[in-house]
């Protein structure tokens, strides 16, 4: 069996990927340094968490050298984490680290030079690409980025609504808006006008998802336009925080819905963050979850935009099972990724395994990176395939007596071949 | 292990098995042509959810050769699905259809003629009886099913509640309830009588459980008759709907379970579905859940009535534990079969996992067909024991150490054995 | 990889233990007679599950050897269960107990005199500690305990702390309170102090944490004072119940927070049980719970006090992955054991495997026994290791390409060391 899963592995490993969820900088897409890359919050949140003090981490001004050093120091803790193995593996990769040795204050700083030496190459971008067999990643931009200077071939704007729907109450949202679209926001017909704009620019842009991430208590309602104006009115006549908030997050949530319908843009929902739940906690490594969350919230939306297609990612392992059901009877629902806390390798497996059973093969997007720089694309991703080619010979090809061939095509279409269908490429 | 976990199925492959809980029809048991097959709700739902429209599957007068042929047309994105498996080990068990075929538009014909051909034929039932190795079907009877002309020994009366429970404040169901009683509903004792008059009708045509389905948000209590005939008072004077439907329903609910205690009949609580989430889904296609749902919500009714056994299934995987915990527990409580969107591998071999190695083997229903045609039985059955092959080889002879033959007995109980024990068949 | 398994299953098993949660009496720690060990609440709740009446298992004045032959006239339904297999392990290994044969009526009586013939060894209690390899373990106090006459070297002072919290409101506890700490409990002040005064008389015997087992609803809070006091004076005045128990439940917890910063103790938190919900059940078989919490509760408590360690048990596996997160995220929660319903080897291998890849190895206590007798300790840490065995074995020697020293290093520091490094021994 060990044989016939690392058959599949190879082959799935060969497979040119685009990577349909990410925060990576198009204009900075690539590590500069190691810091950039010890820097990323799975480290510093689980070192914090391990014992490391934030204002030691945190301290600003702090050289990238050593902050490595530093992070390096209290790194010990970490080896048994699936994190930590992503970053053994993207040091062996790329900067040669030896394949027996654990990352110490002894051999850092070889890795850190060695790591330096290379990202200054001019070509580094294109070789990070090329040895992940990358051909194009998904942004998260705000609103008002201007999707300028960039390949928005390589790095595919997505359009992010977080501050739209759940910030707008603040005066800097609403000015960015403003200032994004030209227009001046003093009623529901105004601001459903900015909104258009965004999707007009993004649309001209090449953008292909609209996305969003929401907390575990959001059930989106369509909102009579009525209230939503008397709302928006309250918002604007006051200086104070807007006093029901509630009715304009779902006014622009069923609004952005609208327009993903119009644009015929999939609309991403990354649905069950807490935000700031530990307030003292590094640099997003705040957020955590309540896992008590159904998609019975999100049954009015799903029946009233059959024409939207909702690829859909959960916080907690324990809302899977909701979201296979959902995307095996909601022909407008589809499986997306595994999303930070259950990306992890234990989870995987169980979420992997009940939709590639389940959901009909072309509803299922395998995976994204979530990645912040490039590096990582190529260990996330491993680990991801290593997984998927443990379930394609353990579930299809033994059990239910599957040739290779077969379970590659299966797998081909959750690693790329949905990407392009479910996201009009 | 494969060759341990081979003998192991070839032996729990040759049980005689008892279906304790189905939707055949006794009259119709078996399917007259392939599109009682690929009319299964299963195929329907995940046909029309990977893209195909509903009303070129719900097409009135389709004919049912058409229907196929639309079906087969678009069934290729299922081909992953643990329900497609079931169909293609269907069409070669009974219609030798080629073991390394997939279901195509270029093949589906003859396969619908052989099967047509031996559908047709005078013992066709009892082939797939024989064939299935099933002595016995338990059915879901509408409360108003006069129970007549079918061999009750071979297709076991089931008297199904939902209707008097949850819609008793439609006048339709009323009237069903009188005329099927000769009883006229005016007051708590009439309505007690009617319900008792059912038990005995069904009791006296060999019915062996009560059953219903039941939403997450239900939480039965005993609710004082006082505040019962008000409530039904209040309905029969209106023309409009009940006003207090929950305490007619946790009447009603209540005194099924009393007539339960007196006629020694277990009550099967199917725990968890929310009806019609997606409005435009297919005929049966439309339900889902919310998988927030505990068995606190039945900590009365468990306590109240120590002499009911009540075989629970869940419908969601994340409830599993809790089943466990409550068979573990409370006498009265047993673990039945695996559900509808539990009803998959990933989640039937960690939920079943955890049954057998924590609940008294004497309170395990292991599995039950649900089919609405005899043919199910066999792929569907033939799923449940390759994985009960596989937990019994790892979990009980390879980790503690079992015979085959202990192992064995333990299989034969969860089967068979305890179906016949736990209904007093 | 079977071989790998028994090599690491071998070295872990040779590790010396510390038990870092029991229920033992350190003046009777040992058993004196099988019915000690087939008295445990496993045996007695699953053989009543399985059919036996409470009352003749509960009969006042049962002779301990009449006790043991009725049950084990009953115990056969119990023979799948884990539980079961730890009886089998224990009297394999302390009483020579045949290795092919179950506990049946036809050999409880051997097994019975031999049992009671080693228990009466002077030396037995020290017996059991070297063959389970058992340096310390850690008791469950009533706060009134004087813990006075015993080596509490070995056997580890823990405040337990429920009675405190939830039953204040009953005058026996308030009378305990004050007797146990010479204090008259007249205000909020007095309250506080005589808590203070048991944490200074238990810090003094060296306890090493403070516990308590928490309802699925609770969600601590920060009372204020006055509001405190308020809800104490109406107590103290009223011969009724405390007509605001919640108030000074969360004062009293607080509190209890309060003081394990100030004699840094480790505050325990058993989370998720609803008690007596089986109201005929037998003793201590009475307890379930609602699978429906969240750790977002304790949000506020893990903020407020950064410096106190937060060992934490879930009672359902559902809750796993959260604990999981926030010991992720925050620096002082921990991953505590498998408690209880969640201590059977399915729950067990997906909750720790979760753990294995995502929590600093030094935030994972591996696993406590819960025993109430010596004699548990070893089939319960005997399961756990043979799990543990199995995870290093699959998921990092073979999945990450570990040597097997480095995964028996972290088995070594999850079974052993970081019991004495969190608990400061």
């Amino acid at each position: 069996m060990s044989d016939l899963r690392q058959r599949l592995f190879a082959e799935l490993d060969s497979i040119r990927l685009i990577d349909p969820h990410s925060h990576i900088e198009p204009k900075t897409a690539a590590s500069k340094t190691l810091a950039d890359i010890l820097g990323y919050h799975y480290y510093t949140e689980l070192i914090h968490s391990a014992g490391m003090p934030r204002v030691e981490i945190e301290d600003p001004g702090l050289d990238p050298k050593e902050k490595v050093r530093r992070l390096v120091a209290r790194i010990e803790p970490l080896r048994n984490t699936v994190q930590y193995s992503w970053l053994l593996e993207l040091a062996r990769t790329f900067f040669d680290f030896p394949t027996d040795e654990h990352l110490t204050p002894a051999n850092w700083e070889t890795l850190y030079d060695t790591a330096a030496k290379r990202m200054a190459q001019p070509d580094w971008e294109q070789q990070v690409l090329d040895r992940t067999k990358l051909d194009a990643v998904f942004l998260t931009n705000n609103f008002d980025d201007p999707l300028t200077d960039f390949d928005t071939k390589r790095y595919i704007p997505c359009l992010r609504t977080d501050d739209l729907v759940f910030h707008l109450s603040k005066a800097a949202v609403r000015q960015r808006l403003e200032k994004a679209t030209d227009t001046s926001i003093k009623d529901i017909a105004t601001l459903r006008s900015a909104i258009g704009r965004l999707f007009m620019h993004f649309s001209s842009k090449g953008a292909r998802a609209c996305a969003i991430s929401l907390p575990p208590t959001f059930a989106p309602t369509k909102v009579a336009p009525e209230a939503a104006g008397t709302a928006l009115t309250a918002l604007l006549r006051s200086t104070a925080q807007n006093t029901s908030p509630e009715t304009l997050a779902n006014f622009v949530f069923w609004t952005l819905a609208e327009f993903c319908a119009e644009f015929k843009l999939p609309f991403d929902l990354m649905i069950g963050v807490n935000r700031a739940v530990y307030r003292d906690g590094v640099y997003q490594g705040q957020d955590l979850y309540d896992s008590r969350v159904s998609l019975i919230q999100y049954q009015e939306l799903f029946n009233a935009f059959p024409q939207v297609v909702f690829p859909i990612s959960v916080l907690a392992s324990v809302t899977n099972q909701e979201l296979v059901s959902y995307a095996w009877i909601f022909p407008n629902v589809v499986t997306n990724g595994h999303w930070w806390y259950s990306n992890t390798p234990a989870y995987i497996e169980h979420d992997a395994a009940a939709r590639l059973e389940a959901v009909p093969q072309t509803k299922q997007i395998g995976y994204y990176s979530d990645a912040y720089k490039l590096e990582f694309c190529l260990p996330k991703f491993a680990m991801y395939k290593r997984i998927l080619a443990k379930l394609l010979a353990e579930r299809f090809v033994l059990e239910r007596g599957w040739t290779e061939d077969q379970a590659l095509d299966l797998g081909r279409r959750i690693l790329r071949g949905n990407v392009e269908q479910i996201f009009n490429m």
